[in-house]
């Protein structure tokens, strides 16, 4: 049997890959054959593919047999091509090795650079190099990153010695430290890695390079990056594979640099070359935020040649891959070595940008363009930004690394800001710099501040790839993070402070600002106009006030498919008729007091009908239980007691005889109607009312009425009957003679509801799946609770994701499928729509596009994200 | 169009009907023709039918067409037969309108009689029986009935009238009002009439009949109709048959009577002619239990050749039906008329011994035997009575009209028995006699006392029906309904105080009496040997003590289906240990309280797979939430502090943390073994080295593993795992070198467990159904909730059974039958089963087999049912 080819060549000789292999060699290593394919100065070396990672794991790690053979093979070819050998002692061939997964992963996988380093090739590199100093400070750094990343031995060891070795030789920065700092230093290093692994650092190149594949085969597996995926929701890969590359070197001295760079702003979407370089750096100090880098137009006055260089690779780089790229760069001794291109991250309105104006250039179409913008990052664009007028008490200026506004008290570690944002508050996490084990923390803020680092610094890179606003490397802010305070401008700042930080400008502002609803780009009204021209599925909005109802028809929406009708017993007085109502112990007094109501609900609805004149309004009707109405603790109970006259034991009854075990399960939805129709034919009343007033108005009022919590067909049978009596005795009351038809419908969101759709659907103008329900009734899973457990269930890998968040199609979905087949079975029009939470989740969205559904509804900022979502479901 | 025969007669002129004909004639319809056909003595009369009824309640309450033509021209040939025309004034044919329905409803059907009196034709009626007294009487009789059964005039007006007129003649009881009396009466009943119909009692016999068979068709839909079919669960009727019939009287004098017979003791089975009558009365007389009647053996001393012509009757029947009879009698002037032949209702254990006997006899088959007891009705023959040994203050004695034992305090109204049982009371409900009205209270008591009435009368009837404890004509208790007391030989019981009855003795004592658990008949153990050749399904209890296993075994369990573990750990000391384990925060500080608990869990294994020994004994995993553990009062938190040597603060914010909103739905189950994996490693150590232990004791000890509340095929996966290492490291440290094989399997009781059962399967070894649970999601009913509004559902026919009690086909059924073919689909050979309350529920029972279930659990006293219900499954 022959053995499969596990390692693909890149360089003048041959290159073996092409951007389409990204499953199997990773996006990196597709994207250097690429590269180098198109003719792009790219250092030669090869991949080794990710089947040989899945291999490597799968067999409990142990190298796919041959494959080092293999790859000594392709190192002769990479020799051949740069005329030296691998860690010879003369004048070695060094290499480094980078991980790259089919999805790129910043920052999460492990890089060693200089591989092939030893003693003896040390001197045989300064000689070669001409800078004694450069070759020993790679050979440090080879062995402080393969004792770390390869070997495990703790950084801070490492860091510590650099300290001590520092101020021996009285230095402060690294870079102060001479040559015979550096040589005390590489003992150091190599006493820290022989106690830290119990050997001697290798001193055989090939035996320093095998050890580092495996070691980026084995940090697919480890927590951080599992966590990554996770939160990315990146499912279904083999593994990464591992890059192996000549190194070129950014650190030769002040002819030499690296960088990094977009081809687009990936901030803003605008075309122009977008980027930032270190002179006589490492392409990890750039990425690290250790060194602020320089804007890349700065390149001009350094070496304007390279600049221009690289204004002609941008364009290569989007003819050739019609995508916005994101690039790193090396200039060797005044030589530019592209090291990777990779399809750019970017804000929501920065996609949107890119991709309309990308239409716009001829590069892409329409379909296109509309798979170019991940749906649920156009929540970005309508997040809201402070007030222009809003006062701001600015403290500082960091960069506008990741736009948005974030208001928060400030939180200094990962874990405080996991602990806290669960706790239900809202934190800044404020760090010097982050790196791959804050993602956590990160994720829970609801900002990121750092004082060092650049616009592509980690924090930087991750904020936007969520769409969080992070404002990075705000150097006056000085953070004390054992006392947990910063201090800025001679101000001090602590755990319970508010600060606000504005991704946009970068000023980072004392206190809470005013925030403003979002303007809409013109490249946004286009996306939008293309994704309406697409979707087959019709997008509502679950709203029940004028306000929230006018602004989701300024989104788009199409409808109201949720209209909940319990918040409107809340507000002010209204919570004291309701509470009337539920202490009435006869059904006359529950009249009585729902009369009261009657008005208020009316005009609630009249608003409501009014700010959606011509699109549908689907009211639900109660659905709470009852004891959610009335006050628990003593003293409000006090209150209602003297308010309506009765007596406080009276009310402290009341409660304890409508308390529930599990209310979730208890007498709410259309059981209340059953037990009380009374109240039914008051909301019913109340809806018919508005709609005959609105419509002597001239306008055009279209309700729909929505019965929660079905079970069983009979309940829908009785409570239709029930309110359709209610509407033609109001019509009649009302001597309103025209046409009022009020199509009723239900939610399905009891599984036994999904299960007997067809008899229901006898019953029945449509059906709405109530997916936060159902899914919380078919998995058993009380959404007040579930998070007790749900955290080690994703943490564990046993669910991919929050089914709250995002659709179980295997059993919620199941439920759906069936009921949409059984319902059309009975009725074949049937309008059929969702309006759970994941009537706002482009997965979701997808999975009620192949489910049959007509429409989705779900909240007004999401309306766009489901426009889009419907049309990439279409699309895709 | 032809109209569709509607009347069908019966007499010696024709008979139309047959036992046959049930549905379309009723029970006493088709009965009566039976008779008729087979020469018994029946008075001629005609059945309208049971689709008229359905067609006048479909219509609004419209006679059908024609129906009343046909009447007549069956009245014509009655008038033949007999030789009398229908209300003639010389010598009037007077008929009966006696409802009929398929299924018999004693006393909830309405009954007319002496139709076609007029002020003439009672003079005629008087004129040809020589006796003016009885003709009055049977006129009054007429006003008074047709008033209140037929036209709605309150029963208690005519009661005053007849108060009033009786004190103004001086005299106490109806017999000895004279004719002047009488006239008085009639006088007087006229003017309730017309006072409450306002008009005049009609003259004309045929509108006194379509009146009187509308009322009979009205009835079918009247509450205490449906509720009694509902408590009965009997669904699927047209309605009720209408029968016409000649009168005959047993009050025209002391040689005439009327009387009610079993073919065989209703209440033990013996097969001896069993019955009372009452001399000079009507039928009524003796069903409402106003006077006390007499054993039918008596009759010899009164009319002997009628005592013997009735024997000769039951053996007739007795042949003819192949089934127990009950009978209805009346003579006329020493003439004998059978008015009514049905099937008896009788006690469990009178139906397993006339089933077993019938075999014996040669009438019937084993398996028509297997079909002649209702299974749930086998539970009166495990009942506990009173033990012999136990002393008994025995008040009094009254009849042992159903048997059984029963305590519980006094209650004096239905309503007030409904309200103090759903309060958790047990009560014994008191009445002078019961009436249909009563039908709910005497459903919701213990027992039933009454102080007048016979063996037949309503109360004795009823209670045996549902094997309910009954003592009935208890005439020395005295019963006061206004001040709630009963007075019994110069001592006073109020509503506080417990009172014993037994229903096979009939003694009323004082006081709560030990009761004993009952031994089993010859007969049971036949019947039960029949079952087991017959089913198909084996059948497991529910059972987590060597006690109730030992006794679950005795009723021939043949293995334990859920033996669930959590009662185990509240038991004295062990909740201590429990608690230590909750309030532990470290994983260390749960596995050193685990720790202590083990030895305890495995003794209880021990213990129960030593009484289950050769028999499966599925052992389910801890699962409530934690939270049930713990004490939710000051202070038992304080105690608990104490002793474990912590502040109450600690144990209070424990409680607090652990508390959900929805327990039902929240961290239990599976999900506790997913985080705290050391309580799922203790419970399966505890079970390996029980399961050990008893080997190496030669006891063949047969556990299986249950996971709980499965609803991810990884949740089963990983623990199963988990479970496996477990058992081998268990094994390993205990030296245990044989085989050990232990079976792991699932509950499926979460929606989504049952919807994707094909991945689940892949990992369990069986299935057992938890169909609580599973009803409780797949509704969205929180079972300690439902109360709220299940009652309101069942009253208003949303649901035909409450779905706790059987299990719902549509919904959870259609859940069940996916999985089990999704995981057949798995795994063939798959061991499935259900462990809920319904495994002990004929109906549900009938479900499992159809759904193809390999067994069912249930509790031990329901094994009996669940064999024989098993058996009924496959003979039907």
């Amino acid at each position: 049997m022959k053995t499969p080819k596990r390692v693909h060549y890149f360089g003048k000789t041959k290159t073996e890959g092409s951007k389409e292999m990204k499953e199997l060699l990773g996006g990196k290593g597709a994207n250097l054959a690429e590269m180098t394919s198109i003719g792009l100065p790219v250092p030669p070396g090869f991949t080794i593919d990710t089947k040989s990672c899945a291999d490597y794991n799968e067999m409990g790690g142990v190298l796919p047999e041959g494959l080092m053979d293999e790859v000594r093979e392709n190192m002769g070819i990479v020799e051949q091509e740069i005329g030296k050998r691998f860690g010879a002692e003369d004048d070695p061939l060094l290499v480094s090795v980078r991980s790259g997964a089919a999805v790129s992963m910043p920052g999460m996988m492990d890089t060693v650079l200089n591989l092939g380093l030893t003693d003896k090739a040390v001197e045989g590199l300064a000689r070669i190099s001409g800078n004694r100093r450069f070759a020993l400070d790679a050979y440090r750094r080879l062995i402080n990153m393969f004792g770390d990343v390869v070997m495990g031995v703790h950084h801070e060891k490492f860091e510590a010695e650099f300290d001590r070795v520092k101020s021996e030789f009285g230095v402060v920065l690294d870079t102060e430290l001479n040559e015979s700092g550096l040589e005390k230093l590489i003992d150091a290093y190599k006493s820290v890695y022989r106690q830290g692994t119990g050997e001697d650092f290798p001193q055989e190149p090939y035996l320093q390079l095998e050890k580092s594949i495996e070691a980026v085969f084995k940090s697919w597996n480890i927590p951080r990056a599992v966590r990554y995926r996770q939160i990315n929701e990146i499912t279904g890969l083999l593994g990464t594979a591992v890059n192996v590359q000549t190194m070129v070197f950014g650190n030769m001295g002040e002819d030499s640099g690296t960088g990094v760079a977009f081809t687009r702003d990936p901030s803003t979407g605008l075309n122009k070359f977008y980027g930032e370089f270190l002179i006589n750096a490492q392409g990890e100090d750039v990425v690290a935020g250790i060194r602020t880098p320089q804007p890349v137009e700065e390149m001009v006055t350094w070496r304007p040649e390279i600049y221009e260089q690289l204004l002609e690779i941008k364009n290569i780089l989007e003819n050739h891959y019609r995508e916005m790229q994101d690039i790193e760069y090396t200039i060797e001794r005044g030589t530019l070595f592209l090291l990777q291109t990779r399809t750019g991250k970017r804000t929501g309105p920065a996609a949107v940008k890119i991709a309309v104006d990308m239409v716009t250039e001829g590069r892409i179409t329409e379909k296109e363009a509309l798979l170019r913008v991940p749906a649920n990052d156009l929540n970005q664009l309508l997040l809201p930004t402070f007030a222009p007028a809003a006062k701001r008490d600015i403290l500082t200026r960091g960069l506008p690394a990741s736009p948005g506004a974030a208001s928060g008290m400030l939180s200094f570690t990962a874990e405080d800001a996991v602990d806290r944002a669960h706790a239900g508050e809202s934190v800044l996490l404020v760090r010097k710099e982050t790196s791959p084990e804050d993602v956590s923390g990160m994720h829970s803020a609801e900002g990121i501040l750092t004082s060092t680092g650049g616009m592509t610094s980690h924090a930087a890179v991750v904020a936007r790839g969520w769409g969080k606003c992070c404002v990075a490397g705000a150097g006056e802010i000085v953070i004390d993070e054992a006392k947990r305070v910063i201090t800025v401008g001679g101000r001090t700042f602590g755990e319970r402070d508010v600060v606000s930080i504005d991704g946009s400008t970068g000023e980072v502002m004392a206190g809470e600002v005013q925030k403003q609803a979002p303007k809409l780009s013109e490249e946004f009204v286009s996306l939008m106009s293309w994704a309406d021209q697409h979707r087959t599925l019709r997008v509502r909005t679950n709203a029940d006030t004028p306000e929230d109802a006018a602004r989701a028809r300024e989104y788009g929406a199409e409808g109201i498919g949720l209209c909940r009708t319990e918040h409107m017993f809340f507000e002010g007085e209204r919570i004291v008729g309701m509470r009337e109502m539920i202490l009435a112990e006869t059904e006359e007094a529950r009249r009585a007091a729902l009369a009261k109501l009657l008005p208020t609900q009316r005009e609630d609805f009249k608003g409501i009908f009014t700010a959606m004149q011509g699109l549908p309004v689907t009211v639900r009707l109660l659905d709470p239980p009852l004891h959610e109405f009335l006050p628990h603790d003593d003293q409000q109970q006090a209150e209602l007691a003297e308010r309506l006259g009765v007596s406080p034991e009276k009310i402290k009854a009341r409660v304890t005889q409508l308390h529930e075990a599990n209310p979730m399960l208890g007498h709410r939805g259309c059981r209340l109607s059953i037990t009380y129709p009374e109240i039914l034919e008051m909301q019913v009343t109340a809806i018919t009312e508005a709609a005959i007033e609105c419509r002597l108005a001239q306008i055009d009022a279209r309700p729909e009425i929505m019965i929660p919590l079905v079970g069983i067909d009979k309940e829908l049978d009785i409570l239709r009957q029930r309110a359709e009596s209610t509407i033609a005795l109001t019509a009649r009351e009302r001597g309103y003679q025209e046409l009022l038809e009020i199509p009723i419908g239900t939610m399905i969101e009891v599984p036994r509801a999904a299960l007997t759709a067809e008899k229901i659907a006898e019953h029945a103008d449509f059906f709405s799946f109530g997916t936060n329900d159902l899914t919380q009734m078919t998995f058993g899973y009380s959404r007040d609770d579930v998070n007790n457990f749900l955290p080690d269930y994703i943490r564990q890998e046993l669910l991919e994701k929050d089914p709250f968040q995002s659709l179980d199609t295997a059993g919620v979905g199941c439920l759906v499928e069936m009921a949409v087949a059984a319902g059309r079975r009975t009725n074949e029009d049937m309008k059929m729509g969702i309006c759970g939470e994941h009537g706002g989740d482009p997965a979701s969205i997808e999975f009620c596009q192949k489910a049959g559904l007509n429409y989705v509804s779900c909240s007004p900022f999401r309306i766009p994200v489901a426009r889009l979502g419907a049309a990439q479901a279409v699309v895709k």
